[in-house]
């Protein structure tokens, strides 16, 4: 970790949950980024209340409005970006937001299909089409050979949920349009890894565990891992990655998962 | 392929391509099935000009509309179907509608995401959900122990375009719609499996290898392999299905791949 020194990230849906965690974490750092962007749907909430408190008091901290399934939303956020990092580049793009909905094989509905699909998998492609340019500036930027999270990275947030090789809990919960769409995010994370390699920029999927969270708690199941254990464990494991895991999927403790 | 006795099987866009050639081969089967269903969108227009034809030479062969993108369209299907079995069971669906949109990861956007991802991936999930008590009807009333496809399965078309560990032919193009859509079809089918093996359905995952069609040639690049050596190899293959098999992904020669 102490020669982990990202200079700029952002995080989407850092209003709670592992992406709230994530800022915090990055901000307590003894060599915090020099700007973290947390982005959320709706800044001036009730719901951003923990970041505006953070905010209050890290100055390195800017939150910005970013809705994953708008467009319009994505470009603005990055324009807000690009103005804070001034001739700058960004290092860490963490795409966190996602949503899961319960359902079962038959009563999956075709709505929850196409939402769920457009937040945790069109939401971080867009998200990294809008932020590539400055992706690019920071790998040009920096002296380091290679790839690394310091330098230039996409980070997805995938999920176990999203392994055809290992279905993970079904018992537990059908959730197909999640599965679904995390199978999907790990295609795309492998995409951008093929994509931007030559462009100096890391892809990663990461699964943070089944974590204690609105959305890892399952009726009367209670997930194994706290919020700020899992978050420990990722910023552990981001620093050790370079070129050789370029377009993998890892867990919190850094092993590698199967597809 | 002798003792491949179907007695009735489904198929969606089966008016051209591996669908209509799916339809054909059924239907000059020495043991052809009682029923063949195929489904098109629009079985009046120009388009289905073909199935007509074949049609008026094999009265065992019903056009039946079906848009897969449009839930109750499905269900109307589902209902026809209904009545030209009776009181029997439906032993093969074969999901293979599907579309592809030529993109790079930089030109993706959200609508061909969308489209792409509910045609290929939210129709099979619907299609399936609306002929499940005619398949579950097919096992019930098989004398068969274990799986297979001629009691009662799902096959899914999907493609080794979907294979996360080997993204084939990266090289000459992205298509990350599609390709994000195959694997979440993927995910589906094992979802499938997991689902309804105990209802004594068998579900499967199609690669049909890169085919003569209007999808599989992309520009300049001509696909290697000719629909009817395409549909010859995956009718060789169905008949060897059984339980051990149930959720995998295979081509058209019967080999398995990776996800």
């Amino acid at each position: 970790m102490a020669g982990f020194n990202v200079r700029s990230l952002l995080v989407t849906g850092a209003n709670r949950g592992i992406g709230l965690e994530l800022v915090k974490q990055f901000l307590e750092k003894s060599n915090p980024p020099e700007w973290v962007f947390a982005t959320c749907r709706d800044p001036e909430g009730e719901r951003a209340q923990q970041l505006k408190n953070l905010a209050s008091r890290h100055p390195n901290l800017a939150i910005v409005a970013l809705e994953a399934t708008d467009p319009a939303s994505i470009k603005a956020a990055a324009t807000r970006v690009e103005e804070h990092l001034k001739s700058s580049g960004l290092n860490l793009l963490i795409s966190n937001a996602g949503i899961a909905t319960p359902s079962t094989l038959e009563s999956e509905t075709p709505e929850d299909m196409s939402l769920v699909y457009a937040t945790n998998v069109t939401g971080p492609l867009l998200v990294s089409q809008a932020f590539l340019p400055l992706l690019k500036k920071a790998a040009q930027g920096s002296p380091q050979p290679g790839l690394s999270c310091s330098k230039a990275a996409i980070v997805n947030m995938s999920s176990e949920g999203g392994s055809i090789t290992n279905p993970f809990a079904w018992e537990l919960g059908h959730a197909v349009s999640y599965r679904c769409s995390k199978a999907a995010l790990n295609m795309l994370t492998k995409c951008q890894s093929l994509g931007y390699e030559g462009d100096g920029i890391l892809s990663i999927a990461v699964h943070p565990g089944w974590v204690q969270t609105d959305m890892g708690s399952t009726g009367s199941h209670q997930a194994p891992l706290t919020v700020d254990v899992s978050v420990q464990g990722i910023l552990n494991v981001l620093p050790t990655l370079s070129k050789k895991d370029n377009g993998a999927f890892v867990n919190w403790e850094g092993k590698v998962l199967p597809w």
